[in-house]
């Protein structure tokens, strides 16, 4: 289970790590398109945009449909909750890190001001 | 600006795409740690672990500091706020998507219920 998350994880990051593909998941976001029509629309050949949703799909954030000659492109079922899930137990340590620093400044300034009265005493 | 923004997604999430990666992240998330420590608890070569903190680092994920012959890592300050606020957007989108093909399928729903008693009259 957690092995095929990690790969998961491993995938659909992999897959976010292109402006492009991030910028066909978006599109798709708002309609089902071609490849041909996200080809145009990203200013790319065929083969590139081919392979750019190949990724998507492998990663499963993408699936796609032959009908005739044309391949429709729309977003996969499963979504990112894994991925925002991950990013955000990861936000919450991080904040934790950062408020004991601010409770370590806060002390060492506590300190600093008792010290200084004493000396002025 | 968007450029900026674009290449910092690029590399945070190639980062964050290795199942170690997000183990030292998790890890430094805990508290700092040496490159030597990492390698330890990953069972990992220095110059393994050195190359993915290497990736961490040059995605603003990590800092590092050497202080004689101890190289120190910690948490970069960057944090991860854009890369969960674009997944937070896209994910947006994407319950819209459902929600919209929800409705279609309600419709649909209706439409057979009242061809249904049509036929039956």
């Amino acid at each position: 289970m957690v092995q095929y998350s990690q790969a998961r994880l491993d995938a659909s990051f992999a897959a976010l790590s292109d402006a492009t593909r991030r910028g066909v998941l978006e599109q798709l976001g708002r309609a089902d398109a071609s490849i041909t029509e996200l080809a145009e629309r990203f200013h790319m050949t065929l083969t590139g945009m081919k392979k750019h949703v190949g990724v998507l799909e492998q990663a499963g954030l993408v699936t796609t449909q032959k009908i005739g000659r044309v391949r429709t492109c729309r977003l996969g079922l499963l979504g990112l909750d894994e991925e925002a899930a991950w990013i955000e137990r990861h936000r919450q340590l991080w904040d934790a890190r950062f408020d004991a620093l601010d409770r370590v400044v806060e002390d060492l300034k506590r300190k600093e001001r008792v010290d200084g009265r004493k000396k002025r005493q």
